[in-house]
């Protein structure tokens, strides 16, 4: 997809299709009639019912799931935000290739495919501090590759990123988004606080400079973020379009997608968050976003890992809902009347 | 294991094996040079080093897990504290037999085996309103049945429960050890507040009835427990003696095993709880037995479907921890020195 401009790019995430209710009651109405008290598989059921709205189909599958992993540089990491070197950003995209890093192995448990790629990696970002990281060309190029990347017939995708520098990105959108800055910022790595002040300060200064354009929740996301973020963005959209729903990962991943929540209160109705990280600002940033994770395991990996743990999680709770037996047909007696 | 007293009980419940924190270590040790940021995999690596510990054993396997579903009946059904008839314990085994249940679903999503083993359901328990639910024989023998239940060889346990009445024997039991009534009382199937209202007064009564026995956790256990529920901590037991890791449903499940944390401070260190279920006493049952829950779903069914579904985390913690490569291996540049 060639989005020719930011106007329409934003036309994009406010004209947004809704799903289908009607699938999603048939859901819960089926549920009702299995073999437990209504309700006590909490979260499962409406995991369904939340996978048959936006499959817009009575009976959801989960035939084929998918992970795509981003990757993008980030000129801010000039400012020593970072506790890994940005060379590890091209380095882990060949341990994705080679199979070695840990989403391999999730992928692998999720019975997920799991594509890898890379935004023009050896050309960072700008450095943010100096100058937009993404012009809006750049900017919507990043969101175009993301866009591509997703597939008619996916049952679920999950996104991750891989990037040297994201977490401060990802901070600096939401201080831009939502307002404030200490909040946003955590360890990333394992940053340590000489570098912790450095991202603060980074973030502070970012802020003022693009002052004028951070109204705009595109134009912050081009002057802050990063293309893998953008792609994040672009993909979360394409979803949405082709009736996929989606499990976002973490707090780079969910400061990605941010701005479709400002540009429509609705954006993201059809993502569940995965997780809530251990990187700082991740729960603040879901609740800001009224999103409410699966997972809370003290991850802080990133590469999609915590959205690819939640596979099983929809797996299992579909399982429940296509195989278990009804009350009249395991010839179990009923709730009595109250 | 035919336990031949009481006394011979205790004295096993608080001879116990410690692991082999060597094991623990060497995983700890293998994590911290994967192509991660130390510690970013949170609680998937701590399982991992628990897994190791209990199974004695660097490389930790799940390569024979399995679900055992404890059925027993209910003497207290009488005082009408559960919204279900108590001939749903006898329905359901007919189910999970015929492979209708949650738990047959979420047993194969989990890659487990699944056995049935009912206690003598067409002979319930006592009312413990009017008497001790079990005389010192029937709870020695349900605990010998779990026990006996636990197979050598076996990598990982989870046990469920099946019992029209048992969130009442559970909350007893919380109430007996842990003192207060009220907050271990919640709706377990569905109960309305009539019935809320009978399920309290039933647990006030039987702590007046059983008080001269009450300081005992074996004998509360007998008192106003439930076979199915001693044989969930003879299974547990016996899994500590056989050096196998365990995962722990809800709140049925948690308050049949706080016998053995009364008993010896580290008796459940083998144990993992899978999930805080919404039975409004479970969260302060785990909280009372320093317990950290992985899931918060919301579930509330009991069968060890929560258990169930912590298995692929485990399955995914241990795919990372051997499946990933090495900082030396991938060529990837490790944190720079601060």
């Amino acid at each position: 997809m060639n989005f020719a401009s930011l106007e329409a790019l934003r036309a994009a995430c406010q004209d947004l299709p809704t799903g289908d209710p009607k699938a999603a009651e048939a859901v819960a109405r089926r549920q009702d009639t299995l073999t437990k008290p209504q309700g006590s598989l909490g979260r499962l059921e409406t995991l369904v019912a939340w996978l048959a709205r936006w499959q817009g189909c009575e009976v959801p599958k989960l035939d084929k799931v998918k992970v795509i992993v981003f990757a993008g540089s980030h000129g801010v990491t000039a400012q020593g935000v970072s506790a890994f070197p940005p060379e590890v950003t091209a380095q882990m995209v060949g341990n994705f290739a080679a199979g070695g890093a840990a989403i391999n192995q999730l992928a692998k448990m999720a019975g997920a495919e799991l594509d890898i790629i890379p935004l023009d990696i050896e050309r960072p970002t700008a450095d943010f501090t100096l100058a937009p990281a993404m012009d809006e060309q750049q900017f919507l190029a990043a969101i175009g590759t993301g866009y591509d990347a997703v597939e008619d017939g996916t049952d679920l995708l999950c996104f991750g990123e891989m990037g040297i520098g994201n977490t401060t990105a990802a901070a600096a959108i939401a201080s831009a988004l939502f307002g404030g800055v200490d909040q946003w910022v955590g360890r990333g790595t394992g940053v340590d606080d000489a570098g912790l002040g450095r991202k603060t300060a980074a973030i502070e200064v970012a802020m003022k400079l693009h002052g004028a354009v951070l109204h705009d929740p595109l134009k912050a996301a081009a002057a802050v973020g990063g293309r893998e973020l953008a792609a994040i963005m672009g993909a979360t959209l394409a979803a949405r379009h082709k009736g996929i729903p989606v499990l976002l990962d973490g707090f780079v991943c969910t400061a990605a997608v941010a701005p479709m929540v400002r540009l429509h209160s609705h954006g993201l109705d059809h993502a569940v968050a995965a997780h809530v990280s251990a990187e700082s600002g991740h729960r603040g940033l879901l609740t800001a976003m009224n999103l409410k994770p699966l997972l809370d395991l003290g991850m802080r990996l990133g590469e999609g890992s915590g959205a690819c743990l939640a596979v099983n999680i929809l797996r299992s709770a579909l399982a429940c809902h296509t195989g278990m037996a009804s009350f009249a047909d395991a010839g179990v007696s009923e709730k009595a009347a109250t």
